[in-house]
C-alpha cells in the first residue's frame, strides 16, 4: 500500500490563491470576519471544496466544512482546518495556512483513495471557523465556541461590531448563514503558524502545542465628566482618558512584578465623546492578561482590579469592570501530541513542544474530541502584521506532517 | 427719544426654541457642525431672520448673516452673534446664547426703529459662524477663520471629518453652501456663557473678556508596530497605545511645573488598528496647551516636544508631531471693553474683567474690526456638557447689556 503524497505545487498554489484574496500592498491581507472580503475568501474555499469533490456544509454560525467521503455516510470523521478571517491588515498565514494545509492533505488523500491504494475507515473534514480573530466582533473563537456549545447561537447572533452590526445580520449580508448539520469528528488537528519566535530560535521545524496559556479578557471603563478642554480648571477636571492612561502604564508594570511569565495588553480603546475640545467623559479599554500559570493569571486579575480602584482616582475618575471572559490554561491531547512527534520523526523533522499563547479554535475543539494545534515557524515571530511570513519549506513540512497524522487517524 | 426695550418673553422663547433643536434627554443638545441637526438649527435661524424682517445672507463657508436694514444699503454695519453648532452631546447655551441674545436685541431695535423712536446710522447684523466647535471638523473657528482670511476657503472645503467627509460635501449635503457676500462690520460684540466658574465665584453678573489665552493645538502620533497581543514577547512589543499613555501622563505633569497657569489636554485619541488582539501600531493624539502667558505657552510646547522624544521610547515606540496650530494670546478692543463696562454700570450690573481660555469667533473678528466677547455666568463653570446652565436673570442681563452696547454702536 502506497502512502498519499503531498502535491507541493498544489500546496503553494493554494497558499498563493488565498493570499490574493483581499491582499494589501504591504503583503498581508485584510479580511476581518463577515466582511465582503471574508465572503470572497469563503467563496474561494467553497470552490476548492468543489474542485476536490468535497461536500460543503455551512452551519448556522457560518462555519464551513468540506467533507471528503472516504468511508461512507455512517463512518466517523477526522477534522482539520483553521480560519480564513484575518486581523485588520493582518498577515497571510495566520489561519489561512491551516485551511490550505488541510486542503492539500485532502487532495493527496483523495488521490490515493481514488487509486484504491488508501482505504480509510473514516471521512475527512476540512473546516473554516467563523471569526477566530475577534477583531471585528468580540469575543474571538465565535464559530468554534458555538460549535463546542460554550456560546449559545442566539448570544453569538446578537454580538455587535463597533458600528452596531450584529453577527446575524453580517452573516446574512454575506450569505453565509447556513442550515447544515456540522460533522462531529473523532479527532481534530490544526496547523498554524507559531506567531512567536521559539521555533526560529531553536532551529526546530515542527512545534506541536502541548498546551495553551490561559487568557483573561477584560472590558474596563473609566468614568469621568465631559467638560471644556479650555476654561475648565485643571483641578476640577475628571478626565477619563487621563485616567485610562494611568491604568495602562500601571498595567504594563505588572509584567515585571509577576512570579512567572505574564503578558498584558490594551489593544483597543474607545473614548467618548472623542472631540479635541472636550475632556473625555468615558473611556473603554479592551484589556488582556495571559499566562501559562493559572496562579499568575489569577494574581494578575486581582492586581488589575486594584489598579482599576487606584489609578483612575489620580485623574478624579472611577474605574469599572464591564465584562470578563476567562479562558483557563490547559493541555492538548497527549495521544495526538505523541502522534505528531512520531510522524515528524519519521519524516525527519525535529520537533519542539510549545505552549500556545494565542487563542486557537483547537482550544475549543479540545472540549469536543482529542485535539491538537501544531505550529510551523513564524519568521521573526511576527504575527497580526502584514509582514508575517513562513518559509516555503516550513509550509511544506507542516503540510506533510499533517498529511501523515491524518493518514494515521483515518486508518485507525 | 425712547430706548429700545428688550422683550424678555421673546428672549426666553427664542432660547427655548433653539434648545429644542436636537435636544438630548439629558437636557443638552447634539448639533455637531454640518450635520442634519446643525441644518435644523440653521433652518430655525433662517425662519427667525424672516420673522424679524432681516435679509439672510449665506456665504461660501456657510456662515449665516441676518441683516436688519436700519440706515440704508450703503451704511456701515454693527455685528453680533455666535454659533449654533455644538459639541457632541454638548450644552444648550454654548454658542446658541450669543445668537439668541442677538436676535432678541435685533427685535427690540427693530421695534424702536419701526416706531421711529430710534434712528440708527448703521445696520445691524446677527450672525451664525460655521463650525465654531471644532468637534466634527478640525480646526475650530472654521467659519470665522475663512471670513477673517487666515484660512483659505479651498483649504477649509478640503478638511475632513473622521469618516472622510469633507466640509464642502457636508455643506452641500445640508444645502448651506451660499454665494452671498458677507457684510464687513465696523464693530463686533459677541455674548457667550463663561464656561468657567469665575463670575459665579465673584458674584458679579457681566464678564467682558479683556483678552484671550493663547492656545497651541498639536496633533501628535506615536508609532509602534502591529503585533499579536498574545504570543509576542513583552520585551519585543512596540505598543503605540502604551507609548501614548506615557505621553499623556507626562503631559499632565507639566501643569504643576509651569511658571504660570497652564491647561493641558488630550481630548481625542485615534488608535490603529484598534483590535483587541493587536498591539497598536499607531496612535494619534489631539493635544491642547493653553496659557494666558505666551512665555509659558512656548515653554510648554518645548517641554511637550521633549516628552514626545522621551516618553514613547519607554514603549519602544517613537513620537512624531504631525501638525501644530497656534493661537497667540491677545487683547480685545479697549474701547468696546469700556463700552461694556459703562453700559453694564448704567443698567446696575457689576462687571468683572476676564480672560477667555476657550476659543471664540470674536477672537478671529478681532483681526477684522474692533471686537469683544462678553460672558454671563455658567453655573458650576460647566461647559461642553449637557448640564451646562445659565440662569434666566443672567440670560436677560446679558441680552440687555448687548442691547445697550448695540444701541450705542448703531448711533455713533
Amino acid at each position: 500500500m502506497t502512502h498519499p503524497v503531498l502535491d507541493r505545487d498544489l500546496l503553494h498554489r493554494l497558499m498563493d490563491g488565498i493570499s490574493a484574496v483581499a491582499a494589501t500592498p504591504e503583503g498581508g491581507v485584510n479580511r476581518p470576519a463577515l466582511t465582503h472580503e471574508d465572503a470572497q475568501a469563503r467563496d474561494w474555499l467553497r470552490q476548492r471544496f468543489d474542485d476536490l469533490g468535497m461536500r460543503t456544509v455551512i452551519d448556522p454560525i457560518g462555519n464551513m466544512f468540506g467533507i471528503l467521503d472516504l468511508a461512507g455516510a455512517d463512518a466517523p470523521c477526522v477534522m482539520t482546518g483553521s480560519h480564513l478571517d484575518s486581523q485588520p491588515f493582518g498577515g497571510r498565514f495566520d489561519g489561512a495556512y491551516g485551511v490550505v494545509a488541510g486542503l492539500a492533505a485532502a487532495a493527496a488523500i483523495r488521490e490515493a483513495h481514488t487509486k484504491g491504494v488508501f482505504k480509510a475507515t473514516a471521512n475527512l473534514v476540512v473546516c473554516n471557523w467563523t471569526n477566530e480573530e475577534g477583531a471585528r466582533f468580540q469575543p474571538a473563537l465565535i464559530g468554534s465556541s458555538v460549535y463546542e456549545g460554550s456560546l449559545p447561537l442566539a448570544d453569538a447572533y446578537a454580538l455587535m461590531d463597533a458600528s452596531g452590526i450584529t453577527v446575524r445580520s453580517a452573516l446574512e449580508a454575506i450569505g453565509y448563514i447556513g442550515d447544515g448539520v456540522a460533522p462531529r469528528p473523532k479527532a481534530y488537528v490544526e496547523m498554524h503558524v507559531e506567531c512567536a519566535p521559539e521555533l526560529e530560535h531553536s532551529g526546530k521545524t515542527i512545534g506541536p502545542f502541548a498546551g495553551y496559556w490561559g487568557a483573561t479578557k477584560i472590558r474596563a471603563a473609566v468614568r469621568g465628566m465631559q467638560a471644556h478642554t479650555g476654561p475648565t480648571p485643571m483641578e476640577r477636571r475628571r478626565d477619563a482618558l487621563l485616567g485610562a492612561a494611568y491604568v495602562m502604564t500601571e498595567l504594563r508594570a505588572l509584567v515585571g512584578r509577576a512570579a512567572d511569565v505574564l503578558h498584558t495588553s490594551v489593544g483597543r480603546i474607545e473614548a467618548y465623546p472623542n472631540s479635541p475640545n472636550c475632556v473625555c467623559s468615558d473611556v473603554i479599554m479592551f484589556v488582556e492578561l495571559r499566562a501559562r500559570n493559572q496562579v499568575v493569571l489569577e494574581w494578575a486579575e486581582r492586581e488589575f482590579r486594584g489598579i482599576m480602584e487606584r489609578a483612575p482616582a489620580k485623574a478624579q475618575t472611577t474605574g469599572e469592570i464591564l465584562h470578563i471572559e476567562y479562558r483557563r490554561a490547559g493541555d492538548f491531547d497527549k495521544g495526538l501530541l505523541d502522534l505528531v512527534e512520531r510522524v515528524s520523526a519519521e519524516q525527519g523533522f525535529e520537533t519542539m513542544r510549545l505552549h500556545t499563547i494565542a487563542g486557537h479554535d483547537g482550544i475549543r475543539m479540545a472540549n469536543v474530541c482529542p485535539s491538537i494545534v501544531v505550529a510551523i515557524k513564524s519568521i521573526g515571530g511576527i504575527c497580526h502584521h502584514s509582514t508575517e511570513y513562513s518559509e516555503p519549506h516550513d509550509v511544506e513540512a507542516g503540510a506533510n506532517v499533517l498529511l501523515g497524522c491524518l493518514r494515521s487517524l483515518l486508518l485507525t
